[in-house]
């Protein structure tokens, strides 16, 4: 059983996304447990600050070290010991291999969302790693911990089906190729009366004229 | 205005996610106009089918032609013509450089997203760019597409603030050196009585020693 803590100030985001069908299943058959911490909940006096002004000036506002500190704690005592991600454009970029890593350890995972105003460094004394999901910069960490969250549970044990799960192993590795694929109708037409054809031989039945063909059709991922 | 049209089986994915804070001021201020086109609804006979067997054999399910063209259709009536995007995990590698080309250009998009079974090959013929948003796999296009999105929807004018804003395009452009950033209080003491302090030369108010302070504990992204 895997467990993720999600630390948010946007708990509604997740909602639907954690309902979907497979993370849904991986929460049914026990493979994956999910827990969202509302920060505001952790702010400070009755307007619940959670963020306030850069010390020796800047733009913006900081997430503040006593929220998060205590979000962090109280994720802790949901999941217990996790490793604390950092969702930043900074972090490390997240790929494949690391997938696999989380999947095949036994870390639970505490996800810190933030938003563009950054936050208070002193939360760095409580975090693991730093992580981004890619080369762009997006408003808040909620879809980058979401992402982390999806490529991780779809493959722990029993999430996705047999061959096919097999299938997508082989696939996530990078190494096998990709060909084209069709499905019914043999022939597409177009509003424009323009006539979309399955390639002859993959009717054929003949295997091994397939597979010639599938080889030669083949590519690999783009640059 | 930017006009997005996304098609998917899970759209009620999207319903929180666009009605977060920078999305909902994009709508409401008319920089952004979102479309959610359900592509089960183009599902072919009683059943509203969507996927089918591989010709020539293989496993999984590929999404069909029909609903998938017909959805596409829909979109377009929506929003007029509009740049067809196919999240996949071959596409080319999302950026921020692309990210501002596609926030300046005039085009509206048309997000596909599918699932890991994969499209009929024929959906090629009216898609115009293959996108992936990292070397990770995720089980479908949906957060990849809300990714694409945030990232565009926060560069069009008037959906960040002024200030913060500038702050943010020198950020994203990856030029700008990030420094440690501070916020009350001063000392903040964890449950075990550890003591974290704001660096004293931030509190200090002589900025030219809190800029060189800054520039000499600047880090660029790890890679």
């Amino acid at each position: 059983m895997k467990k993720f803590a999600v630390i948010t100030l946007f708990p509604e985001m997740f909602d639907k996304v954690l309902g979907q069908s497979m993370m849904w299943k991986a929460s049914e058959i026990g493979a994956a447990e999910f827990h969202i911490v509302d920060l505001r909940e952790f702010g400070i006096g009755p307007r619940k600050q959670v963020d306030d002004t850069v010390y020796g000036g800047g733009d913006g506002m900081l997430l503040k070290i006593e929220p998060l500190y205590a979000a962090v704690e109280h994720a802790k005592s949901l999941i217990g010991d996790a490793k604390v991600l950092l969702m930043s454009p900074r972090g490390t970029t997240w790929s494949q291999p690391l997938v696999r890593a989380s999947a095949d350890s036994s870390d639970n995972y505490i996800l810190i969302c933030g938003h563009y105003e950054g936050f208070d460094e002193r939360i760095m004394s409580v975090v693991d790693q730093q992580v981004s999901v890619g080369d762009y910069v997006l408003t808040g960490g909620e879809l980058p911990a979401m992402t982390i969250i999806d490529s991780i549970v779809r493959l722990l044990p029993g999430v996705l089906g047999g061959e096919q799960s097999a299938e997508i192993e082989s696939f996530s590795d990078g190494d096998n190729l990709e060909y084209p694929q069709y499905t019914r109708p043999e022939v597409f037409t177009t509003p424009s009366g323009e006539e979309l054809r399955v390639p002859e031989i993959l009717l054929s039945g003949h295997h091994a004229e397939i597979a010639k063909w599938r080889e030669q059709n083949s590519s690999t991922k783009p640059e």
